[in-house]
């Protein structure tokens, strides 16, 4: 909900970043997917964070689309299956932090078998489990920046 | 680099985001790792970031371990192996951008084989690959907060 913080970064991470890249954005939704938080209030009181910071994290999260209101009046916010899809993002940050900055308090799992459940970096063509050195980025086959005509102009300027 | 921004919040990921959760430190992160920018030079143009936030910034992934200073005297910054070991972070935002926000521009593969690499959610004890909606989070076995005391005399005001 950073609107065009970034704009001039054409690419989805920073996308990615202007919609949950705001101070307690990703916390909100760490309690909203694994503490089951919904009502405005559980997680004001889960978060010790300012209605008014809550509030407009909350708003723009359902302008979003990553959260929706349920239909009752008491404002309880649902995650969205685009909401649900941030779960790898918070995971991902949550083992980078157990590994380097300190354990716990939570541990992911599977909820079909009990396992301990985590992210990983996978090969989609050899099946091989990726170490962070193994992987590097390429441009994307077919792709066309949709900002060209204004990059052009900035860089005219 | 956020400090104590979130000190009331005992948890891995709240950790992390007090680390990389301000505006530019993803997208630094981003630029080091899969453009391989290491010059100040290289990143102020890349990301067309204001020279002193950048300082600001890469001073801090200094102090936290995240990159180094080269030993020239020509500021280079390299990524530690606490500093790689975010590249899950990044990738899951991307894939998130790619698959909710729109495509590209980039696309990450396996440098050893050339394959398309992402972040896969897996599950350690049956090797299923999930769905976010399949993982739940549970407390760690043994877990001790470690701000216990200030927290209860917080609480005790």
């Amino acid at each position: 909900v950073l609107g065009k913080l970034y704009e001039k970064q054409e690419c989805s991470a920073a996308r990615a970043l202007e919609i949950v890249g705001e101070r307690w954005s990703l916390l909100i939704l760490r309690d909203a997917m694994f503490k089951h938080c919904t009502r405005f209030s559980e997680l004001e009181r889960s978060l010790e964070v300012a209605p008014n910071i809550l509030s407009k994290r909350l708003d723009g999260f359902v302008e979003e689309g990553i959260m929706e209101l349920g239909a009752g009046g008491d404002r309880q916010y649902h995650l969205t299956p685009k909401g649900l899809g941030l779960k790898p993002v918070i995971m991902a940050l949550t083992a980078w932090g157990d590994e380097w900055l300190g354990q716990g308090p939570a541990q992911f799992h599977h909820v079909g078998c009990g396992g301990t459940a985590g992210v990983e970096l996978l090969c989609k063509a050899c099946g091989e489990t990726l170490s962070p050195a193994d992987v590097a980025a390429r441009p994307a086959p077919g792709f066309v920046p949709r900002r060209q005509g204004r990059q052009a102009k900035r860089r005219g300027r």
